[in-house]
């Protein structure tokens, strides 16, 4: 029943309101185009929507987040049985000025901006609005909704904001940081891997045994024997265990590639606390092939070589056919 | 004269206003106790104070902040030259329903709230408070300033607000999470390192060069070597440079100690982008003590081995003296 | 036929002629027991014995050898294809000395020897006979057959000639090494590997591929993050390949060991010149038991839970059984 | 007294007769020319001179020898406290037939032989000499002697026969492997080690320490997270210890290379049975440059940054300067 219930069900969640730069990241998505979203407040909400069947998929800031979420991402991925991840975007932040039509720069006495994103432009405003006086707002898109209230002259958003409110952008790239950007994952209960695209990486999050020392080293010995390169890797303490840590791990490649697989077994081994996160597209280019002693080739040639080492019989017979 | 200045100056600055967590760190550091605190804006501000000579010190988060900033402390370590990390504190992130004095939890309708605190509070809200409107704020704090203006009735804060203003709490622990903490960072420009107390730990960022697969492997490796447990790693990309990442790890041990200067040794010299960031005591108990393998002691006596396979005059004086 | 043939071949070859230190490790052989034995020149001969079907099985000394031999040995166990050990016997090495029964110690003037058993016998008769002369032998048998030839008193030979000769033996122990011994393996063409008996070791050659710096310690580490305990490695420079070299290898565990299983493989996929020289029985106690976190039991339930993790439809059967 | 001695003592020690692969390994070191050369019945006689100050050098193989000596070489090396290897010499195994002059291959059927080099050359003698006779000889040399006796008609030796006895060789080359070599050490007791000459290598001897598993790993590791090749290991068990192991290995480069200095660092930390045999050149070329990232230029940097950490004072100093 819920099974069949899931196949109609076609939401996708994200952290709202409309226009949020996870919002901008769901848009990135191939599969939520065209489908119902869900705007929430927050990411343990998203994943709920995901575990209780309201949704196929949520979208959740993973990386270097401005909308906050990321400690709540790492715990929710870590504590969720079932959850995978289906594919990675990344959203450039960038912020804007935000007036009603025709208000000018030089007319600007408050700004209305989410507590982070006000931080994130201190220097800009210093320079060109060095009298202003700041209100908060609760999100990067409620801060635009106040310019409709009275009071307000200005706001701090993204610059997608224009696509979901009649304002007007007088000045953009306000951020001091000019190349930070978000990673997001989406994320969803459907176990079935996507196929290997050739550009794919593999997410786990591994929590070390705790009576074993050089436990992180033979667990990374694991990834490096097979070849593999690690793109990410977070440590984080297990709540509730003092001293007990897990890490969130990134690896170039894919479930299907034999040498994930064997890593995977590998750590499987002595840290049974290990989850599969999901196999998928990576976004950007893949900047280390792995070695050619690491290719599937290589790993079906070695287990034929082990197979062949008690084909005692069939050699036997060879060396007994008539023409001998 | 800047060095005269430096020695009269006893500032130390910290993300403000009063009654933030950071506030809270600060007030457990003793080196602060009886000397000014400056309250800044963020963690930049707070850096750039201790680089300009404005103040001694900095406490800025470095892990789970819930008032953001520890994106922020990890780039200002890795690109602001000379900054060192006095001291590690931890706060506990609890957060407390404030109300101007006689008002009950049944009047409450409008709570003011800093966004990223509100989103840990949800929970309770929901239960507590089913019906209130939210109010944005622009700190933990704020938000209990906002108690004395028209319209609202209540204010998420820190447990420490009632030090600061005349609010009265009237209910506590509203987070979702009861085992979230924030890990700060005392960060200044004194070079010297504080003497080992044995119970100390060691930061440090490393950028790995891009020229060299497996580096964070060898990297690893040049600390379990010499049987340095690592309690901490994250790893960053590097700021316009894709593909290309810096780890922040921290180590048990102290750079007096022996294994870890060595260590240290063992990695600056294929990873010369090493940024060491100060070696101070750990909060809480040393699970895992260094093998006595790693001690100084032995050191000592590989150095003294190491200096007799060439003493070979001393050895032929010996065996042509008198007695012989 | 040839299999026909083998079936009914019984031999076994060795180092002759009778009474050798090679005779002694066959005659540890619980197969060889009852079948004939051919004493043959050297280990090349016994070899191609058994490579041309005239012996089922040849001893050859790998370790430590008195009667030389064992680089030959190695050499062969190298390039000889199919070549497979069947058994270790490890035979201690004791000299006595032998004489025409009644002869006295000192009436011996003159000492039959194989010049390296008289190498090593150096000490007693420098001790016991100091002005013999000595009379070189072409083996360690040959040497007491001379007593019945004219002008030879004594001769030193293994304890076990009075099985062979009507010898008389006046002194034991006659070696400067008392605790020496020589590690034989009985090497067969049976491709059979016998059944796991739980105190068994697995020999492996491995030629690393020149292209690869590092591939001896990745070679090594393909065996230690299986937790696979390696008991002998000796390197040998390729014939007629300067610089390169081979590894003799002998591993604690069996072929059917799955961590040594996978650790073959894992050697086998860089390096695809290994060769399987067999896994049996260990002569002594096994000192190290495999650690828990690479038994049988966690390769199985490491692989179950890979397969698990696109068993999605299992899980969308129970999802929307008819109880939910 | 006994330094004046020895330096007056100026013999070199090697196993004798005159003619064995040993003295043509002597012949090769330049320091032995002109000086007396005592020949020598075994390798312990040979390193006993030394160490009693009757040699002041002593040549004993110790790889792949024809005359023996290898295991007694390793044993000694490891159990003579202050032996030092100062050179290693290569030579080519190679064999002829030596007669009477005058006397042709057809007039043959006694052939004088050591039986280790008559094993060698079976394949040789199958061929040309099917019908021969073999008399054992004591040495590669005895051989050639006993053609001077009654009865034989040819002795195999090796080419130098001619240098020190009047006879022909009629025969070259007999060996099966005509790839064969034995490696010879120079090993006497300065202690001075000589001056690197850019083409070195280093020998030591690790006895593991029994209760550290992983032992040999992490020795390993100790070389190759310096970058340092490494061109020999052979694990020999350690008498009386059943279970423990040696590893007698072979380093590129030389104890003033500052990476090789800080490997052994590492081992002796760990390991303390660790044996410096000694840095000297090596025979044929260096086929594998060390990593930059381990030069001396690297190793001082990294010292000089890691002094600079704490030269607060200095910095302080420059800033409170005048100009300032």
């Amino acid at each position: 029943m819920i099974a069949e219930l899931r196949e109609r069900i076609e939401n996708y969640s994200y952290l709202g309101p409309k226009g949020t730069f996870t919002e901008a990241a769901l848009a990135l998505a191939p599969e939520a185009a065209g489908k119902p979203w869900r705007a929430v407040n927050n990411v343990p909400e998203a994943v709920q929507d995901v575990v209780e069947g309201r949704s196929v998929g949520a979208m959740i800031a993973i990386e270097n987040s401005i909308e906050g979420g990321v400690t709540a991402s790492q715990d929710a991925l870590a504590s969720t049985p079932g959850l995978r991840i289906r594919g990675e975007y990344v959203v450039p932040i960038r912020f804007c000025l935000a007036v009603r039509p025709g208000t000018k720069l030089e007319e600007v006495t408050t700004v209305a901006a989410h507590p982070v994103a006000y931080g994130q432009c201190r220097r800009w405003l210093a320079e060109h609005l060095p009298a202003h006086s700041h209100l908060p707002a609760s999100s990067n898109v409620a801060s635009a909704e106040q310019l409709f209230e009275a009071g307000v002259d200005a706001a701090i958003t993204p610059p997608t904001i224009t696509e979901h409110l009649p304002v007007e952008l007088i000045a953009s790239d306000l951020q001091d940081n000019h190349t930070a950007q978000t990673r997001f994952v989406l994320v969803g209960m459907n176990q079935q891997v996507p196929e290997p695209t050739g550009r794919d990486k593999t997410s786990i999050i591994v929590e070390l045994p705790e009576d074993r020392p050089g436990a992180l080293l033979e667990m990374l010995e694991q990834i490096s024997t097979r070849g593999i390169n690690m793109t990410m890797i977070t440590s984080r303490p297990v709540p509730d265990k003092p001293g007990n840590y897990r890490f969130v791990v990134d690896l170039d490649g894919h479930l299907h590639d034999a040498r994930v697989a064997d890593a995977l077994l590998g750590i499987r081994r002595f840290c049974p606390k290990l989850i599969f996160l999901g196999s998928y597209p990576r976004v950007g280019v893949v900047l280390k092939q792995a070695d050619l002693a690491h290719s599937d080739e290589r790993f079906a040639a070695a287990r034929a070589w082990l197979a062949s080492l008690e084909a005692e019989d069939a050699q036997d017979d060879r060396a007994s056919s008539p023409s001998v």
